[in-house]
């Protein structure tokens, strides 16, 4: 078994998104990011965002909405943001308060300056193959592997969870990638029969040691991208790494990765790269 | 086995379409098609549609470009209908001519007037569960499933195929239905032991009888989406049907419930349903 560490690679991804930064002629990148409410977790997520923001060369603006701001508000103030040219990236720091309607606040954003890769508009890409911002942590999942050697093309894939954010846009970026897969969720039978099968195995459930070590197939490829409280992942680790041939750690897995990606986007979209073109789609 | 036809599927569903159109109190729903170039096939197909509108109470009216055609001039004529009061729906006929940019000639069409259900902004709706138009073709193949009482609800749901307008959102589709859907393509290491496995099998190669009769499991249920030159669809019909409690023929299974659905989504987009709205996604 070898780790799979996230925290190398996101090192790689910040030096080079700094560089890039710093050979910009005119201002600097800068990410807005937008909060409603103040969970605890969610302000110690923007935080740590916009301290890397800064050691990156990265400007970063901040909007903070009260938990009763009502979907309109969230809306009109990401509105904004996407007017103005000052801003090239936003991120919506999720969850939103319940009452608000979280789609119609990410549809806000506009393609160019999605970095988080949260809109629909950047999800079909995924799905296409078309250029656009990657989700952040699916897009983290797939420089993990490349990282680490592993080419996903003709091996099985099982990806457990189908969030809108995580693991459907996982299992569209592997699809891209020539895997065969499956994706796995609440109301799948005998879960454990899928993953056993799996060459590769992307947790994304949020539930802490939901895949059983046991289920691995020995010398598969496991990637947590859980992250619950107690710095535990989806992923019984201590039983896995004995059968796994790679899997990431919780933390420093997937989770210095996604950070590093958001950043690299933000500097791209400030250089007008990586915005969606129109491009034929292959089969 | 039983056969799962679509002809009395598609007749339910285009008399309710003619009653609604009917119903209308202003001016006919109007369906657009658009043609680029003059290949026999899209021209039968085309007609055929235009025909069953005139049958169910729809106008329609025809934009047809020479095979010389830029993407500017598709994107334009699109753009057109798009801004056009009296058009409610648009269909490109497919393929286009190589030399043309689809993906560009689709995204020109409005979402609201998407009635072929072939945008990102569609298929990302379908992948999501928001309401929107869906691809006519998986959508038919989910309707067909729940004509003949098939629930996918945990399920192995294997679709072969992987294009943006067929493959991708009917997996996205039986994912929404709650299936465990496995996605299956020309890069796939042993196809035959996942058609195996599956309870539901969506064939959606393009290629004559390239899923075998004896990969069927016995029991499962067989959608064939093929339609291939000399009325020959995916699944090696004889074989496979030996084997598959419930299976579509060829033609008179999916192919009458695509353009059925094609008018449905029509006289709903005439009726200002089933366009777009932004709504909270489930898990």
């Amino acid at each position: 078994m070898a780790l799979m560490s996230g925290t190398a690679l996101a090192r790689e991804i910040l030096d080079d998104a700094a560089r890039r930064a710093r050979a910009r002629t005119g201002r600097k990148p800068c990410l807005a990011t937008v909060l409603a409410g103040d969970d605890p977790a969610s302000v110690t997520y923007v935080r740590m965002k916009q301290k890397r923001c800064a050691a990156t060369g990265i400007d970063s603006r901040h909007v903070a909405l009260p938990a009763s701001a009502t979907t309109r508000e969230l809306v009109a103030a990401i509105t904004e943001l996407g007017e103005d040219e000052a801003v090239d990236g936003i991120l919506l720091q999720h969850p939103v308060p319940r009452h608000i309607d979280e789609r119609a606040a990410f549809e806000a954003i506009p393609p160019g300056k999605d970095v988080d890769g949260v809109t629909m508009h950047s999800f079909a890409a995924m799905a296409f193959g078309l250029p656009g911002f990657v989700s952040c942590t699916p897009g983290g999942i797939v420089r993990l592997l490349d990282a680490h050697g592993v080419d996903p093309a003709g091996q099985r894939a099982v990806v457990i969870g189908r969030s809108p954010i995580l693991g459907k846009p996982a299992a569209m970026l592997l699809l891209a990638r020539d895997a065969t897969v499956t994706v796995c969720h609440s109301r799948t039978a005998n879960l454990a029969e899928h993953v056993r099968q799996a060459d590769i195995v992307v947790a994304a459930v949020g539930k802490p040691e939901f895949v059983r070590g046991d289920w691995i197939k020995p010398g598969a490829v496991v990637v947590d991208a859980g992250y619950n409280p107690g710095n535990v992942g989806d992923v019984e680790f201590d039983q896995a790494r004995q059968r796994a041939s790679l899997i990431t750690p919780v933390p420093g897995g997937v989770g210095p990765v996604t950070i590093a990606l958001l950043l690299e986007q933000t500097v791209a979209a400030a250089n007008g790269e990586g915005q969606p073109e129109i491009v034929q789609s292959g089969r």
